[in-house]
């Protein structure tokens, strides 16, 4: 992709010092080679100049937690509780599912990432077609950590097509991973992602828990999202939800909870003890009522949270301006006022967020030999006024919007550029989204 | 004006059937003419043509507590307490404004309400320069109703700025009053802003009273906004807030009281008996740590709610969609996941509002023979598909956001068309805010 030049921004660099660097930003292929002023441009001749005149670049935003094969299903499982959720809505819906249709799915959720400045997702998919959504990452630029969602136990309110044995999940899980594990010179990644407790065998979690060992990648669940969720593992299992976890030996730095709401003190102590990472998902959490998480706990013992979206029915949406906001809300009525401070919040959404995936030598700040994932903000608009003095963390986290996002940079490469996702047709993804839902309603009726 | 006709699109009327109509909108002049299909345009000649392609017409966003002086303080009170904020932030730059900073800081959020849809407003300004601040909502074609404060009790923490006497605040009030109630054919009105009990005598209170019954005019106050402003309303009049202003006659249909958040059973009761009216501001009483009001408890018994963004230093922005998607979410984690759909949450957006100023006969739904204030929205972006078989209070609720309105119309005049706003200079008060700011903070320096 040979060299480009982002010149005169002001760099929000999200390092330990906290620097915030007016310079340029140079990058070969799609690394960080140059921060700063043009002195340090020896030999550095750009293919390709992107003017900043100022504009604000921040690290690509990572998201810990999504489902891209339910972007689909935006809007049709609206205010209603977690269990009644899966059951009458979201599992019928993505037992329907096609590989076409998840395939726009993806798309439809990645375009959606892009435009709202996030570079690189932990992805949870359905049981089947997983291949679709690794092709729309594949072609679509995204970094992502993808797996397929393992769910072996039988019950009665599970439909069929997403009732599988243990040995096939096993089995279905290790082809992908070979398939897809390392793309693109690591831009695409594997995680198996035992759905919940609740609908895993032990038996499969253990052989979860080995494999993931051997290959060296993460393991992606919920854990603690809900109340009725975690009497039904104390009800199956004995223990609470991480407990449980805990004992069959998959609590380790490797292992990402979503949610982690309901903990209790021994929960917390596992997860700091054995450097489990957590994403919170406000505006899901919202929304399901499945109550708030206790993050300033978390991060103050030192814990990895990073932020996401969850899936498009339990939001609406995936962008984490919407997530920064509530994260920077929701938690000072109970904790106080300067609790969650717009910096703290801005780094959950970067650094944070490699921390979770374990990637924070590669993304989540901008810095000489890291991966260039960079997005550039245009905030010269009534809601983002005045920047005179302006605090720049309060700016990005309580002003500004997903349409503030002007570019943005994956592996060195220009996925957007003045708000256009060149990595994908959006007016086609869009006709083609209706018609893969309504095939799908089809099929499910 | 002339005739407008916004053809083919679809209409979410809020009228009391929920109409949802696929059709035209008619407008003569300030009002709406005719709705639907076009063989009701009999002798209906356009003078000017939106071709809505089937883009979502709403009534324009009603806020109903809005402080645009407060505006050019954007991100210079962040994570504070409501006290402290206004003691060290928030009462030092209101006293440091002049008529210029006061009048660019409403033309910076008139032009970001605009943007984000809203048609109407609630406004409460500082003590002085309210006439800035009248003349920005006349030139920008905003429909507002506003006042200067009040607050005639000195105290050792308010700066002498804003320290006025009883006689001058009134004469002051009523001055403003006569120079702009009924503005352009009613487009602008006054009410009385006593700042709150703590900062008001009980003789202006009473005057203001009298006053607001004479003029027939609204009274728009804050009440029970944190747990430390009601034991100090406590300690010095030996009342609840609420029943305090009811014991001085201020409660009335005409009273409209901001957040409301600390009521007790004896409050809420006087509120419903009284026909007072409230406007919930989640955005700012959460970022201020203040709490979270009882709306589902105040809608259930009948209380008309309106919304509002509150000020940019609490927010920090004036955007209904954070409002109305904060409003749907962070009540259900106490009141389950049904409460606060997203149809309740449009209707106290619109009608609600509406309601609340006493308007409800003018505006707050799509309606012939109410005022043409009008947004249309395009949706055909990633974040709000699949468009297929959708609810479209869904849509418009929790997946659209502030950059999908693309055309605004207040009193029938199209003051916004493809994002660009029409009565102001957008470049020029960004310049402006940034250099009035800046002279603003040497004044207080």
């Amino acid at each position: 992709m040979g060299n480009t030049l982002i010149r005169d921004a002001i760099i929000v660099t999200m390092n330990d010092q906290w620097d915030v660097i007016r310079g340029d930003v140079r990058i070969t292929d799609d690394r960080i080679v140059g921060l700063g002023s043009p002195d340090g441009e020896d030999g550095f001749v750009p293919d390709e100049i992107i003017e900043a005149k100022g504009s604000i670049v921040l690290p690509g935003f990572v998201q810990t937690h999504i489902h891209l094969c339910q972007t689909l299903f935006r809007g049709r499982a609206d205010d209603m509780e977690l269990m009644d959720w899966l059951r009458t809505r979201i599992w019928p819906l993505e037992a329907a599912h096609d590989e076409q249709s998840v395939y726009i799915s993806a798309l439809l959720g990645i375009g959606e990432l892009i435009q709202s400045g996030t570079t690189t997702l932990l992805d949870m998919e359905t049981v089947h077609h997983t291949d679709a959504a690794f092709r729309a990452m594949a072609e679509s630029g995204i970094r992502a950590i993808s797996g397929k969602v393992m769910m072996d136990r039988s019950g009665d309110d599970i439909p069929p097509a997403l009732q599988e044995r243990t040995a096939k999940s096993i089995e279905d899980s290790v082809a992908l991973l070979e398939r897809w594990h390392g793309y693109d010179g690591g831009r695409l990644q594997y995680a198996f992602c035992p759905r919940f407790v609740v609908s895993c065998t032990e038996d499969l979690l253990i052989a979860v828990r080995d494999l993931a060992d051997r290959h060296q990648v993460l393991v992606h669940t919920h854990a603690s999202e809900n109340r009725g969720e975690i009497e039904l593992v104390e009800r199956e299992t004995g223990k609470r939800n991480v407990v449980y976890l805990d004992h069959i030996g998959l609590a380790s730095p490797r292992l990402v909870l979503a949610h982690s709401i309901w903990l209790d003190d021994e929960e917390r102590d596992i997860i700091r003890r054995k450097g489990v990472k957590v994403t919170h998902c406000p505006g899901s959490n919202l929304k399901l009522a499945s109550g708030i998480a206790g993050v300033p706990g978390l991060l103050a013992s030192g814990v990895p949270v990073g932020l996401g979206a969850d899936g498009a029915p339990c939001n609406n949406n995936l962008d984490m301006f919407q997530e920064m906001r509530l994260t920077a809300m929701i938690h000072k009525v109970q904790h106080g006022p300067t609790a969650m401070d717009a910096r703290t919040v801005l780094r959950m959404a970067t650094m944070g967020g490699a921390e979770v995936l374990g990637m924070e030598r590669q993304i989540g700040s901008v810095e000489v030999g890291k991966k260039a994932d960079l997005i550039m903000l245009d905030l010269h608009k009534f809601h983002a006024y005045p920047s005179y003095d302006a605090d720049i963390y309060s700016r990005v986290v309580y002003a500004a919007g997903r349409g503030d996002v002007d570019t943005v940079l994956i592996d060195g490469r220009i996925v957007m550029r003045s708000r256009i996702v060149r990595t994908i047709d959006e007016a086609a993804v869009l006709r083609e989204s209706d018609s893969a839902i309504g095939r799908l309603l089809g099929r499910m009726a």
